[in-house]
């Protein structure tokens, strides 16, 4: 095992494999108790590899973020493929294609798009109406009966397109902070889904929800059908101040050599940047802004020091860590710091494959490009 | 012309060839007239396509950010190149080889690093002390002559080591507003860095600086060497709210497709987002948080709006943007939208290719990995 720490040349993304199948357990299971198709949005991991160890778990069905990246899981045997953004109707050719080899969903929220389908459809497609349930990035308001009948109503002149549901993301969790924020927001999202089955009763519509944050914390799932988080796979340290997670159930964590050490202000420059993590940042309790929170890596994964220590800032190449005199001390010039990500999600597309703590490199999509 | 517009299906990164040239000649032209080393710094493009232009003003010397950038460049022909990063020690092997191939230039700061390589050099190379000239994210203070004669005393123990002089990089000039506080930092770093000449004149050293927003507005070079832009290539948002470039000189756009409009907050939703920009924001003039400027996209290349219109948010496949009226009328889903990037940088690494004008497909070293 302490090779494998010895042998990382260059900023390292690893992984914790059994915290990762442990949280995909977790959720699975809580979809199971609530009688909820569970199906997990891929977009976090994009990995062939991790999406074999859902399949362990009975998942059948997943989300995505692109059409390329259903089209990188259907080339490996997933046919059952939600791609949750409001549909790009630029990219018909590629929708016909893949809707013709699996059983594809889309998201429609105009009627524009519902027109532009009816009339350029050739494979058999399902679609949700994409709701806002409140985070206001997009989707139908929910009390616009009229503009949801007509969008069914335009999506009806073509046979080949079925409506499916309702579907909403509510994004507006990444605001929360603890469990009784996380609660209402849940709840007061469940409650206009809900409305919505009512009223379009006699359609049937399956009603999805997604979001890591509620998925996590909440345990009341009536009146909704299926889920589709994503972040929960990973988790990060924007997942743990969002009250989703405790920090020992992050599964990822960045390796990075350190580079430079500055004793006048106790910062240790790190050989890591924008480019290794992107540039999510955090508002940490202390009102500081963090770019990741640094562990300690030790022979069997990591620990975390008493007193938290965060990368403070990022250039495209550097991270620079703010240290306490105890850590500070304790690493020189050469050593690695484990540094968890503000965000899990944008830090595996940034380095595009990951190394499992026990020696496994697992691919990603955005390294098959 | 205009099925180049048309063929784009998902967000695409464009290059004017013809700005990014005249961006080439403009700085090559400065660094003549100034008589200085220009070394450019790839880590903007990353592109070989777009070094070979640099060829063509007679440019043999680059800067990188990264080893493997290193190789990229020098598998290409490139044989002078500096790694503008303090020396990563645990890549010592990577180092050899690569500086058993090229004229390799690294940094280092502290004399552990010179201790570490005079003992593990197998290939001769040059280095250069990274200075602290104001930015305070890494190097040695530069009135610390004690730590500087440490680490060229520590390097002196291998003969393969060999002192080029002394580099900084002004980084504290991206949070300038304006030429009159550029030029402030430009000549209070110049100072810093005149001084070390004088004190380590019988070495002869090299006074290497780098910055795009100093390079692009000062004149006076008097006591330099050599400058290191490599943002200029392209510009971007940042750089035009620093004051380093007028906005017809930024080089590229981000070409991304319409797929939601909101009317009732006139906000349009874009396929794009923190997967194609990374998340670099910039502080707009009326005080908002903006991820990157609206343009049309008209035959040719693109136009400005007469009322300035940006991405409000990001996540990891949407891009907000807030739209005046006139704006969001003309446009309609399916459009495409033009999007001068914050930070170019960044979103070049997340696009990893280039689509010209011309409609030629360059390179990225990110796309090779």
């Amino acid at each position: 095992m302490k090779n494998l720490f010895d042998n990382i040349k260059t900023p390292t993304l690893l992984l914790d494999k059994e915290k990762c199948i442990a949280n995909i357990s977790s959720m699975a299971e809580k979809a199971k108790r609530n009688n909820l198709i569970f199906r997990p949005h891929f977009k976090t991991h994009q990995s062939l590899e991790i999406g074999n160890w859902f399949k362990d778990f009975g998942i059948e069905k997943i989300t995505v973020s692109s059409l390329q990246m259903g089209e990188y899981f259907a080339n490996n045997g997933w046919n059952d493929i939600t791609v949750a953004l409001p549909i790009n109707i630029r990219e018909i050719e590629r929708i016909n294609q893949l809707a013709g080899r699996i059983r594809l969903n889309v998201l429609v929220e105009s009627v524009e798009a519902a027109k532009f389908l009816s009339s350029n459809l050739t494979s058999k497609i399902n679609y949700f109406i994409k709701i806002d349930s409140g985070y206001h990035r997009t989707g139908v308001d929910p009390e616009n009966a009229k503009l949801i009948s007509e969008i069914i109503d335009a999506s009806s002149k073509n046979s080949l397109l079925k409506f499916a549901g309702f579907l909403s993301h509510a994004g507006h969790s990444y605001k929360c902070r603890g469990i009784e924020e996380l609660e209402f927001v849940h709840s007061s999202s469940k409650i206009l889904m809900m409305n919505l089955r009512q009223e379009f009763n006699s359609l049937n519509p399956v009603i999805s929800i997604g979001d890591t944050p509620c998925c996590s914390v909440a345990n009341d799932f009536s009146g909704i059908d299926e889920i589709r988080p994503g972040n929960f796979v990973f988790y990060d340290y924007t997942q743990h101040l969002i009250g989703s997670c405790s920090l020992d159930k992050i599964a990822v964590v960045m390796a990075c050599p350190i580079v430079a050490k500055h004793s006048s202000r106790n910062e240790i420059v790190i050989y890591g940047g924008s480019h290794h993590f992107s540039k999510e940042s955090v508002k940490l309790n202390n009102g500081l802004t963090g770019y990741g929170l640094v562990v300690n890596l030790e022979n069997d994964g990591w620990t975390f020091f008493e007193e938290e220590c965060h990368i403070i800032s990022l250039s495209q190449e550097h991270g620079i860590i703010h240290a306490p005199e105890k850590v500070f001390n304790k690493y020189g010039i050469g050593d690695l710091f484990g540094i968890i990500p503000s965000h899990s999600c944008l830090t595996a597309i940034a380095m595009k494959s990951y190394l499992t703590l026990e020696g496994m490199v697992l691919d990603h999509c955005a390294g098959s490009m």
